[in-house]
């Protein structure tokens, strides 16, 4: 099969699928158009018309409030219109196959298709079969990328640490199956993070070739110690039964951040979530509504980078045009 | 747990989860705006740009169609983006949190959330918990609360009788489980209604501390007596098994509203139901469609009044802005 | 029952809830108008304001992911506001009659609906109902009629092959339940084809006093012997079953679209689908995807020829207003 790129003409993404492959310089680019998208706290949000006359489809198998909202979001904030389509009830359940629903929809002019499957490949596959014109956001894909996550996680990072280069950047529990994860550290590594760590249950750490210069932590204690940044991930019930320790307060006790715990980061760490979380499983109440948690920041940089993401491919196809 | 208030500055709203406390004087200025909204039959809805820019989120954890549709066209005509989330699919399938899903809705710049839930104290619960620039708006709360739809009752008797103060409300069916009673009698005791009667059978009567000054009836026939509006509830299937009249053709016989019992009422006087309607239960069809139903001028003044508090607000925080 | 029209005045359309009884000259002027909502391949698609202040409301009782978002892009292309409702999840859920629905949605002041249903004679029942200013599109009325189908479907002719009068069109597979090809024969004796041919087994073949003139073939290859157009109508798995070829590969021999027996055709032939497909059973992935197809062609001619309506029937009301 041809080599695949999600780059358009002069270096400028046409698709957004994955941040491995972005450029240091594009991914600060987006940081900072994002940047612009924000306004100030109790202030209307900001609004362009940068997608005035688009079509942006939102297709997403797995439900997801957060995520397709703020798509819908972005695009509503930019001009385009927007129509929601859940595929597991529509034209899928007659046995449409998944690409002529794209066919179809692409034939409806279409502009951007934003696609959340738990399928890998499923945003790949739709985005070598569109026409020249039309793009594709990957909105998370099985456990391998979930791209405007990981830049609204460095966007966070960007905001209240100022950089990267001296950071330690503590990721923690379900690191295998995380497109969070994975985003969020392709992103951290292209902009220079000075430490990365995982922290996570043997069963629940990636393989040793994934996550290349990451250190690896079995103890969250030993792993948060002097970080300047923790993430945590959403732990799903059933990984938990996975492991050796299977209940929801073993995992707690060992892999949950409590204030206690966060007391052996540095003392202006943030905490990052990218939510829904399981207050009093992965992190603690007090800790998730607490002064160090950027977690609400994050949901308000999201719509912010999917507005850059969304005006930066609309750029690409306007420099394409004939 | 503090007092709460949904007013602002001014003794304005800033939110609407009762209509208890609301002065006479602000009841009547929002009857007031909404009729401004209301255009001639087969013309064009009025529109405005009070909301343009803002966000509306409509949460609503049951299913229902006019409510959320009347809502939804209200924020529309008025220039906000309107989302729709149906909290029992979304993220609370994943055990998401009410207040996360809020709190996440509120990053991505949600200004008002409208909210339909089954569990009582839920709207203020949210209230509480938003920043100061967020507005919430109950859009039927257990059996407690349906503001909008007192408001629109009372716009409704306004328009077809001019004033309050020399009518006789009935209101007939499964009192004691309505919001729609409580909120009805709420504005209408705020509007100095001459005569309020409740007629319902014993086990569908409120408690006697509910409804001051509420004369009470089980028998239908005395209490639409002269009545000057009808205003019947709907009936929900699982309440009549629980009296003493267990099918439906024993209950429309007792408490159904039909040509000849609607005779003992004043010669003028008006029919209403909040929908829907089980035809030939609660009301016959030939009522239901006569000429003293106001049935449908009731939903196109949902609609209105919806718009006036949407547009209340929204001058509210304008108001409150630095 | 009295007679009913779905014109207004002046021969204009109000309604549209069938092909039958269109005269030529409407037809063209519909296809015309829908050919100058067409953009060029790669731009954006055209917009209007012909619907502008305008509410439609997209009312599906089956899941059709593509009819109703061809619908509602139409709407919101011309400016209209658009509401979606699943009539099957919401109030009729309730018990609520459709009728009631559609008078609470009336009153909210819906201008059009959109209605597919399973069921025959919804659109018109609600057509003979709604207030004079409002209109009815059939979205797909049971086996049928699907008038803006047969409208694209014509179009899509016509850009091809330039006229109808020497034509031979050859409408394979489940023609009995069919409605697509109902109203495409509908359109296309209107517009004087020259010659129509269906193709089927017994089972699938529609009583003798249907598709007036039209000649049958059991056989597909002598049905397609040098048609120009070749129109394959979606199977439905439950009625392979009835059939004496009671699976799929053997139906696909019989009555499958492949290149082959595409070769029997005329060189110039088109093959036409309305989707969803069933690749493999129906019409085989080479076909589907060959030089000769023109489906997608069709589903963006769906989305002009819903607009041409739309505008259409607003014009129609323009006329009408006082």
């Amino acid at each position: 099969m041809a080599e695949f790129s999600q780059f358009g003409g002069g270096g400028r993404l046409r698709h957004l699928l994955t941040l491995d492959g972005l450029e240091p310089d594009l991914i600060r680019e987006l940081l900072d158009r994002a940047g612009a998208w924000l306004s100030r706290p109790g202030e209307l949000p900001r609004r362009g018309h940068e997608l005035q006359g688009w079509t942006v489809a939102n297709l997403f198998a797995e439900p997801s409030t957060r995520t397709r909202a703020s798509f819908e979001l972005a695009a509503l904030r930019l001009g385009a219109d927007a129509v929601n389509l859940d595929m597991m009830l529509s034209s899928r359940a007659k046995g449409e196959s998944v690409l002529d629903t794209i066919y179809t929809l692409q034939a409806m002019q279409v502009d951007v298709f934003v696609i959340r499957d738990a399928e890998p490949g499923v945003p790949e596959y739709v985005a070598r079969h569109v026409e020249p014109q039309v793009s594709v956001i990957s909105g998370g894909e099985a456990h391998l990328s979930h791209p405007t996550q990981g830049l609204l996680d460095a966007l966070t990072i960007l905001q209240y640490k100022g950089g990267f280069r001296d950071l330690a950047v503590t990721i923690v529990g379900d690191v295998r199956h995380s497109r969070v994860a994975r985003s969020a550290s392709t992103a951290l590594a292209a902009l220079g993070v000075g430490e990365l760590r995982l922290v996570a249950p043997a069963e629940l750490m990636p393989d040793a070739d994934e996550f290349p210069g990451a250190l690896r932590f079995e103890s969250f204690d030993a792993g948060i110690a002097h970080a300047d940044v923790v993430m945590m991930l959403r732990i799903q019930r059933e990984r938990i039964a996975a492991t050796p320790q299977p209940d929801l307060a073993r995992y707690h006790e060992l892999y949950g951040l409590t204030a206690a715990r966060l007391h052996r980061a540095r003392p202006e760490a943030i905490v990052m979530h990218p939510g829904p979380m399981n207050r009093g499983v992965e992190i603690s109440t007090d800790v998730a509504d607490g002064p160090q948690s950027v977690i609400r920041r994050q949901v308000t940089n999201g719509v912010a980078i999917r507005m850059a993401v969304l005006a930066h491919i609309a750029a690409t196809r306007r420099g394409c045009a004939l």
